[in-house]
């Protein structure tokens, strides 16, 4: 049997094929996130990257992400927090039985405020696995980070941050995007003179003006300035998190982003492992696994 | 001789005709704010709106606003807090002598990051005017507002908060945009949810996401959404001022924008004047008046 893993996100299609013993075989990514694709055209594309995979005999695909949200291939329910591997397994969306699957995403709710992911949650397991950490703190960064709470290997909640989206819209749609560089590398001290900034207690709404008039001063450089408001939105992330009990923490993400959050978060005495993409692949094949193994009782 | 007040704004241009008296003879708007304006045509536009008012015997113009930045028509220094009416009228710059001048911004600086207003001083100073609160916090809701601590009748420090541009980005170009009506009517009851919202320790990054959530839930409907994230975005303001030591709280702004700030400072117990324009123009006359005293001596 060979597990085709998927990961359809909004902006990009993700795939990996999987022997049994969970090792890649192959990899595949198309500029083909949700998007792109027309409603009623998922399954067309679905089959034209996959398609040649899913003719291996006892296919089956696991599909995480945005593909399973109301302007995806089909919306796929949330599970509810807590939640464990063979909760998701119980509620997998089948497209086609036994053969094409979309991963519910998981829902939590505070003071009546729901909160969602999807996709993070296969990533999460996978970390779980590939860590041994079965109680800790999960922190997926991107577009809109998951800090997620993990207790005795299930989701007991998490806590969405719109960290990166909003770093995209002030570098490159406010008045600071005037005086910064988005695309310049990392400036190490500039960022973590940024990540002090944030703990002063002024809130995000002052302190991300500190990158237009350290610019309009000329005391920090264009590539400095987006490395210290990059600096300011982590450490004001950072700062609404209950780390004095965060417990082990797990970093999951592309390696430029987790490197500044490792950056930030030793500032404050905390040391994470960090895994990237083979988190996915792990996730989806213990998922895999607990259907095997339903399968077998 | 007559007074003609102009704040030279990025996105509009205002002026007012005053007589000695600080009475209010005409008023006029144009939207040619500086980012219209090419570099070398500020003299041209500024006689073709105001000319006729200049024509006038002994007349004199005192412009505030972004017309003295680096992008205006002449860039003017900014005066360093604490600071008086009188420093302003010190350090005017005078684009023609005895005529026209630009009035010099202000600037703080905390924790080696600087702060920076150009025109609000000229509100303040009016508002000062005109309610005869000579100690308080004077506050400027805009796209960048200003927090000011005023003591004796000279500005003491400042702070600028985002929020009127985070409001814009976040209601019309982030993910919240879909689900949000950024152009509906104000919603009482979700504006103060939101503003409760802000003080559950959360941060920013995480509450702005519950107007999208509550979206996908319907738990709010599209034009209850964006009163939510204002609600959310002006609790997260006032949770970071020093209220506590705020003493009388003066709004100056347009009617819209200054109502919802009474409001949510309401919830906590703080009343408010509000002024709109005509603290722009009492400002002026202020300026003005100290100018001849100092002329008289």
């Amino acid at each position: 049997m060979s597990l085709v893993a998927v990961d359809w996100g909004t902006s990009s299609l993700r795939g990996a094929l999987l022997d049994d013993a969970g090792n890649v075989l192959e990899e595949k990514t198309a500029p083909r996130g949700i998007l792109t694709v027309a409603a009623g055209e998922f399954a067309a594309v679905f089959e034209s990257v996959f398609g040649p995979w899913m003719q291996r005999p006892d296919s089956l695909c696991l599909i995480s992400g945005m593909a399973g949200s109301r302007q995806g291939w089909v919306e796929a329910p949330y599970e509810t927090c807590p939640a464990g591997l063979p909760d998701l397994a119980r509620r997998l969306h089948w497209i086609e039985a036994d053969r094409i699957a979309i991963v519910p995403g998981l829902c939590d709710e505070r003071d009546g405020v729901p909160d969602v992911m999807r996709g993070e949650e296969v990533q999460i397991f996978g970390a779980i696995q590939l860590t041994g950490i079965a109680t800790g703190t999960f922190v997926l960064p991107g577009t809109h980070n998951k800090w997620a709470t993990v207790r005795d290997g299930r989701v007991t909640g998490f806590r969405t941050c719109m960290t990166g989206e909003l770093y995209a819209l002030l570098s490159r749609h406010s008045i600071l995007a005037r005086t910064l560089d988005a695309d310049a590398p990392p400036d190490e001290p500039a960022f973590l003179r940024g990540v002090a900034c944030a703990a002063n207690g002024e809130g995000l709404l002052h302190n991300a003006f500190g990158a237009r008039t350290l610019g309009l001063f000329e005391r920090l450089s264009a590539p400095a300035l987006a490395s210290y408001l990059s600096g300011v939105l982590i450490g004001e992330e950072l700062r609404t998190q209950p780390l004095q009990d965060a417990g082990d923490v797990v970093l999951i993400g592309a390696p430029a982003l987790t490197a500044r959050y490792v950056l930030a978060l030793n500032t404050i005495g905390i040391d994470t492992r960090v895994l990237g993409s083979q988190a996915t692949w792990a996730g989806a094949h213990a998922l895999h696994q607990v259907l095997q193994d339903r399968r077998h009782l």
